[in-house]
């Protein structure tokens, strides 16, 4: 019954996917997306709130049965990429895309709201809709939506990526820690230049930066436990300006992911002294600067194991599996500090593994797994309605 | 009466010198140089050669007295910079300058020039005097004039260059080696990029330079004969365009400086060594490129004592010193690598130092200068053309 | 009524630990322990084997009811270290000592064999206890056992290690890999000696290595998938014998821990291509030696699971975990390669932490452990004799 | 006249020295050497001195003729080596060795104070006789001589140290520093010990140290004036006592040679930032001791003009030539700093290079470089005596 429904919402979600895909805009301007929303939740009778998180919008419905309140969310944002697909639904603003499927999820989100207003009468607790703006850019709209209550009286939340190198027909989340935590890095080593022939009376910045690159590989070899997972990469370096002047100033960035907000911040110390001694080992000054992204996408463990029990029996379609740790960052790590909830990846690539990466010009989704997505979501939203997870 | 003659020169020196400063050209471009060398060398009766590697100029005086055959040069071109002086013989072809002092050079070696055609009758042997174009830029103009000949016959030759970290009133040589070999190379290495959190899949190009560049440092720590000198400064390293990806290639160049072959093929040998080794067991590619600079300076031991000798008795008014060596090049070395001979500095700077360093866009000579090396090439000269050095 | 007759035999199982404990032997010496194992096997009826992969001993149980064939597995052998504990059961043996808790493995496989004797009437399938010479020596006894065919017919293995790092109460393990692959490798580096003022004549081994210990952290940091553990560690390097020479030989050695075929073989390869690249570079010689430990511990991810689900519903008094991959080796793995099976962590700690770490000379167990592992390991068999996992 | 007195005396230079050869002393253990020196100088007339600086003698030779006063310099200790040299006068005493030529620089210089006992009456001003013990050992018994007063009235001072790396026939020495500082330094890293599979808990000492030692090369590399010369060896690094534990402790050591004191200062200033800065990136302790070895040996620039002049011709069967710095120390510096002079070494090695070098357990000396250095050090003396240097 429910999957008929989810299966007749199908091609309104080819509709508004390619609409949206068409009409990409970018983080914190998606105006004429939100308008889409609100504007078809509106016409299905929902309870719509606009300007939330400024471009978000939510809707919330209330069930006819009694239950728990259940959250569900879609980021809404395009990247400032430039399409390169040749396809009817390309995209029509020059330098801007959907190239991570964000179409996509607000389009099976419509459609999972389109399925409970039709079957309000079934329904257990409340469903709250959250279109959010801006994960693609920090600080992200999650932070605001969380600061603008949306999340008052929600028992659990949900969402959905659609995964490009995982194929279509699969679904895979995990217990903890999913997505790392992306934080950035810069060091402007500064020393004193001179001639390249005299080296002491210069302060080498380009020796004291490559000094410092060798340093910083100790960090993951031997201070972070090599049962955590964590990564430093120097991304970038840049010294001097003639081969015959000592550089006086390198300058390098990078990044730091990691999972938990011990190995988070056991990195963050370590790079910063190792900067520290590094720099003065060699007599240079330095300038170093940390960004922190967004905090790791933690699972809750009960959350995570009912998505993997109902994708299970409820997409026997599907292989379910249990999710490796993604060495990406996401917003909706926000709302899982919040409330208890799972993260989830839905297979929308090739078999074979030749699609396209997310971010990538020629980035597409294989548009099924809309609907997979739309399947699962109603599953575990009924499922976590009814049921204290691990009760 | 040398002396008083040399003098009496002074005037028209720093007439000369100022016009050139005023009308610099760049290596291999000197043609208003040339002429105005050719001419007033011509209008003083010398046997004058024009077109010599290009754009320079030689001319000869037989003296009336038997004697032995000394050649004397000049460096003629300037600078690709811009002069910031703010003077009233600053130059006037912006972006070129004088900046080495080579109009000095010039104006000094031909009043030696004058002072010898109005000598005539005193002076044993020949005088061959060298303008050489080029000095500034690889291959140099030396080599072209030794391969075309120009110093058949000659028994021995000196060059000054006036030195303005040295102070007014300093001569300054060296026996043996006295100016590096400033070789150049570049290493371009080629890994394989990828996502900054999945550098398993990557080979790090930054993460290879760097720990080349580490590597290097033990050449001139180990390699190298402490007793002697080499320089390795890697002055430039570019590697990766963003934070978030692992650096496909890392481009880095800088310059050798040594001063025996041994040492110089010894250096060049281990860092093409340590840039294969370091390259292949970080799993990258490599392309190395080494550019070999003018050969050392090296002194005649027996012309140098002469040189020493002959300054503290003919100009008890200035210092003679023992010079450090110098870790710049200089074309002159091919002359030396073909006849006996010495190449000499003659303070020009400020007492205290405070000179603009040569090539800096404020560079300028105390033009008194111009009148000591006068004198000094005359006596040099002279005492080289009665004696055979060492006898 | 399983419960109470394994409580009942708890003062057997502390009687033979304890006599066990008094009287270690080293791997492949276990005489004495063979002989009280085999007879008591034999007093209740069991079919025993006997030398066994040398020492070892085998005894099989075949239940009244059809059911499946399920091994259960204890080690036997004790360490080369001397007991310091004050205590009635101390060892009596000089040097020699349970300090690893396999006297309490042998003591409650025994009473496990014990229960099924007396209870052969309920018993589906059959059951072979396997009591294992040599856990702790390379090659290690599981690897023989398995050669000369104690696993035909065998339809699932299990085994327990008792484990003081984690308190009594807890059971933990965990589908996948458990336990490292504990590899040992040396590197004996060969320069040529000399005066410490003279380096050039030299080849610095000790550089040399210096060196190679940096150059191999960026094994783990960039070659090893962060996703994925491995360690890297030197544990010892000794190079030179006076201030004043320059060192001849540098000698490294250290182990390499990695839970994964592929990851174990990626850094051996990159080990000594590093190890290759850094002495040619640095103009030594050198010989490398890998000396490969146990395989991996692999649990079978059903077997795993089927574990986890038992010991929560069987033991309601104990808290079950996942457990954290461990990075010490077990020659378990061998069976693993073999069978569908789950190697299994027992609490016998302290609940502060406190407890002595395994192989320490005041290593002890909390005995009442061995009936935490003794009901476990008859709930787990008779679940696997009576149900294929997954099913 | 002279040469044939020096000439007669030679069978007595053989015979001391073997006689010396056959009982060598310990530093500041030399009693029947000195016993030996004192009473042939006694006997001789001269004014002697026994006890300075312990075991050292000395004596004073005025001659009838008015003068300056020089001194010349023997040091007479042997080394804790046992002789190896199948010979007639090989050492008598058990591991117990003149392996450095102090034998025979005793009985040169005493054959050189024969002779002017027997020359008194052509002698201008005074000879003082320096035979100073414990040149071998730190503090070295210079400085005690040059404090307890025997420079005092000195004008000149002179030393030979026969030297087996150049053939018979050779002198040579050079104007300004001639012989190293060899100072030497330990450093102790004490981290934190731990399971090798464990490396985020401990502090890994060898790592740190491994740092150490590759930073240490920048020292070389780039703080030290390419055209200075500086060595800094780590001889020694000790780490670690297993395989699979991480190190606590990591012992370091090795030796810093400098010709000025300016390098040498820095070096050691740096040496120690590097330490701090090194051991606090890596979380670890230390503990860094310098000792500073003899000052360099810097000859007076005209009494070292003078020896190459005077030996040229007093020796013009020897080949004088200019001597590279050498990279060994020894405490005839400290009689430098108080007065103009130079030391000397005078060749007693085979043409071919193939003579045991210093401090080797089959040294020997060509014992016709004694009578070399007798009339060299006379010649030497007589010149210094009549005529102020430079004058």
């Amino acid at each position: 019954m429910k999957e008929s429904i989810l299966q007749s919402l199908y091609p309104d979600m080819v509709k508004w996917r390619r609409h949206l895909h068409q009409h990409p805009e970018l983080s914190f301007h998606e105006f004429e997306t939100s308008k889409m929303i609100g504007d078809l939740l509106e016409s299905w009778g929902l309870e719509v709130r606009r300007g939330v998180a400024g471009t978000g919008v939510t809707a919330k419905l209330t069930g006819a049965l009694p239950g728990r309140n259940v959250a569900l969310r879609a980021d809404i944002d395009a990247l400032p990429i430039a399409d390169e697909k040749a396809c009817e639904y390309a995209s029509t603003v020059p330098g801007v895309m959907h190239a991570c499927g964000h179409d996509a999820h607000t389009a099976q989100l419509l459609a999972v709201a389109r399925y409970y207003s039709l079957n309000r009468d079934k329904t257990e607790g409340t469903r709250l809709f959250l279109f959010q703006p801006a994960e693609e850019t920090l600080p992200g709209g999650a932070v605001s939506m969380v600061s603008e209550g949306v999340l008052e009286g929600i028992d659990a939340i949900f969402g959905v990526h659609l995964w490009s190198p995982l194929p279509y027909g699969v679904v895979a989340t995990r217990p903890g820690p999913i997505m790392a935590c992306p934080d950035e890095f810069e060091v402007e080593i500064v020393g004193r230049g001179g001639h390249a022939g005299l080296p002491h009376e210069s302060a080498d910045a380009l020796v004291t930066g490559a000094a410092l690159v060798t340093a910083l590989q100790t960090i993951v070899s031997r201070s972070v436990n090599p049962l955590d997972a964590a990564v430093l990469s120097v991304g970038q370096l840049h010294a001097g300006t003639a081969n015959n002047v000592i550089a006086e100033r390198c300058r390098l960035s990078g990044t730091v992911r990691s999972f938990t907000p011990e190995t988070r911040s056991l990195v963050r110390r370590r790079l910063e002294e190792v900067v520290a001694h590094v720099c003065r080992m060699h007599g240079t000054e330095y300038r170093f600067r940390y960004f922190e992204g967004y905090p790791p996408v933690v699972n809750d463990e009960a959350e995570a194991a009912r998505v993997l029990a109902v994708a299970a029996s409820a997409l026997p379609d599907c292989r379910t599996v249990v999710s490796e740790r993604i060495m990406a960052g996401e917003d909706f790590s926000y709302y899982l500090k919040e409330k208890p909830g799972c993260f989830i990846f839905v297979g929308a690539g090739a078999e074979d593994g030749s699609s396209a990466p997310h971010h990538h010009p020629r980035f597409d989704v294989d548009e099924r797994a809309m609907l997979v997505a739309a399947r699962l979501l109603t599953a575990v939203a009924d499922d976590a309605a009814s049921t204290v997870s691990g009760a």
